[in-house]
């Protein structure tokens, strides 16, 4: 990112700050640091206010921290907390915000043993979150870059499948590919899950092998330059018997009418609605036992969720996943996962990868 | 873990609820979680009584939950936390602790507002922590494969380093073999460090060509069955000269220093204190920025700290790094990092790898 871009950030985070008639903001999840300042260490606090800002962090992440992040830092030895209240009294700030999403109890009590006569610490959600759900451009080309990446390792690691190799190794061959692609990380657990596993929206890998005439459900996504991707795809050994095509069309019918619901003020729960009644139709609106996607950027999973009665209008800029599934116990399951952008007319999907069920003989 | 095992550890948690006069325990700590019942999912929350336990989960993981929990579970849809307090009502619990440090600001207010007439809720700081520490001679065999593993990855994968070759692509090398190797994951963020960046005590491995005659730090671990392993080893592509060769004396003479003083009954703080000592005769103290070692089991950093003023007392089970390291800005940093175990009389050094500078030709 461009430095301008972080300070450029910080101005919408105070704008924000002013409309909820906040003095200060103190910023303590992760992601919204590195959203903020750049710094990507796994221990900082940041105190936003609308002149300035400044970020908190502990030794180890000195020099890191004075090459990364764009705003004046502090480095503190122990715990970060007395050190930001006390720039927060200088400052004389009387209503200090805080994540209250993102701050556990005992930070929170550790802010509040420092808060100033007259101050008061107020609970404040999503303020930062709700300015990440609209990507710039810049983010959405990033988004663009990590989703390839993902469908290109995906296009290598699935070559070597045969019969009889494990999950585990599958999964192993998955993520190697995206790192020399140029991934830092899978930007969550792998799954990679066989015949009755991929019942399992969240199994995870193990010594199963991969069987001839089973589902295999793969479920992946890279971080790349902190960006994440998303994107599940369903593959058989073999030929697909009856029941196995009429849940993969209906999971596929379901996913095309949500991408197809996907426009600039949609609710979120209208999308998901759009899911639910294709599998309806299908007679498998009970074995959908989760949300229809979510939004993702800096984290896998982030603001707006696609989930039932979920009020949020869609925006363009919005990075969203589309991801219904369906699960049998004791049989398998099926689920269709492509990342996807609100644009200003309705949607881009942003995966490349081919949607039909994989047949690898 | 047999199945034994988790009813006994949650006899020790409610033993421990009873010290505290608390009628029961919320656990939000997903290494918690699976701590005392097995289940592995993201989303969960148990409530703990001297008499019983309730796992509380969503339907994504209404399979797996049934499959790897010994206690009852209650698959919730939306926010767990009213179905829980609706328990604790029902079985008329009066002190209900929960834990400070892993609990959100909002979701302890959740917990609140749910609260029956009468009851209230207290902050309970490290209570199932507390009983991590102490590793059963099956846990401490689970986290010796999982350091077995590391070593092993480390060896084939070093064996591939040539200069020229990235950072990223060595990280890449190294977590692939730990999956080959039976890995589910690297344990945390492998750092792979050449050069200047070796300064900075958790880089993020990149682009960057690893080259002749410059410090390259390694630090990396692998979960293996949910048990985390930690080791970080220097390498040097040419033949070191008089400077790398003081800094490594150092941060090897304190490391061993260390591990000399670590024994059952010695604080925490002694052994952070015995490793400073060793760096201060070299002159370097200044140059170790971060604490001597930490706790590792489920999770990469757990209790106990080793670092400054710590009082913890070792004991026999206890499982810690010891990972003193040198860091010079526009130079490069040297760390040394092993897993040992704490034992009746004094420890065992569970990493196999040797501890030479590691000469790569």
């Amino acid at each position: 990112m461009p430095p301008k871009e972080f300070a450029l950030r910080r101005r919408r985070a105070a704008v924000a700050l002013d409309t909820g008639k906040l003095d200060a903001l103190i910023v303590s999840a992760a992601p919204n640091i590195r959203y903020l300042t750049g710094f990507t260490g796994s221990n900082g606090l940041i105190l936003l206010w609308p002149g300035g800002a400044c970020l908190f962090t502990d030794p180890r992440y000195e020099i890191q921290a004075a090459g990364e992040a764009d705003s004046p830092v502090r480095v503190v030895r122990g715990p970060l907390q007395p050190a930001l209240m006390k720039l927060a009294a200088r400052k004389r700030f009387r209503r200090v915000g805080f994540e209250a999403s993102r701050l556990a109890f005992d930070a929170y009590e550790q802010l509040r043993a420092q808060l100033p006569l007259g101050a008061v610490l107020e609970p404040v959600s999503g303020l930062v979150d709700t300015l990440r759900t609209i990507k710039t451009s810049r983010e959405i080309d990033l988004i663009r870059r990590s989703v390839a990446l993902n469908s290109d390792a995906f296009a290598r690691a699935i070559r070597k499948v045969r019969p009889g190799a494990t999950e585990s190794a599958l999964a192993a061959e998955i993520e190697y590919r995206m790192r020399l692609l140029g991934a830092e990380k899978p930007a969550f657990d792998t799954i990679v899950a066989s015949g009755a596993r991929s019942a399992l929206p969240h199994a995870q890998p193990g010594a199963y092998p991969i069987r001839r005439n089973q589902l295999l459900l793969i479920d992946m996504g890279a971080s790349r330059e902190g960006y994440a991707s998303d994107m599940t795809r369903m593959a058989f050994l073999g030929r697909p018997g009856p029941r196995v095509r009429s849940i993969y069309r209906a999971v596929l019918e379901a996913q095309l009418a949500a991408i197809d619901a996907v426009r600039p003020g949609v609710r979120a729960g209208d999308v998901d609605r759009a899911a639910r009644r294709a599998l309806r139709a299908a007679g498998m609106e009970k074995a959908f036992v989760h949300s229809t996607g979510h939004g993702l950027g800096l984290e896998i999973h982030e603001a707006p969720r696609i989930g039932r009665r979920q009020e949020t209008p869609l925006l363009p800029g919005m990075v969203i996943t589309i991801e219904p599934g369906a699960y049998f116990e004791g049989f398998g399951g099926c689920r269709i996962e492509d990342t996807i952008v609100v644009t200003s007319s309705g949607c881009e999907v942003l995966t490349p990868t081919a949607k039909e069920l994989l047949q690898i003989e």
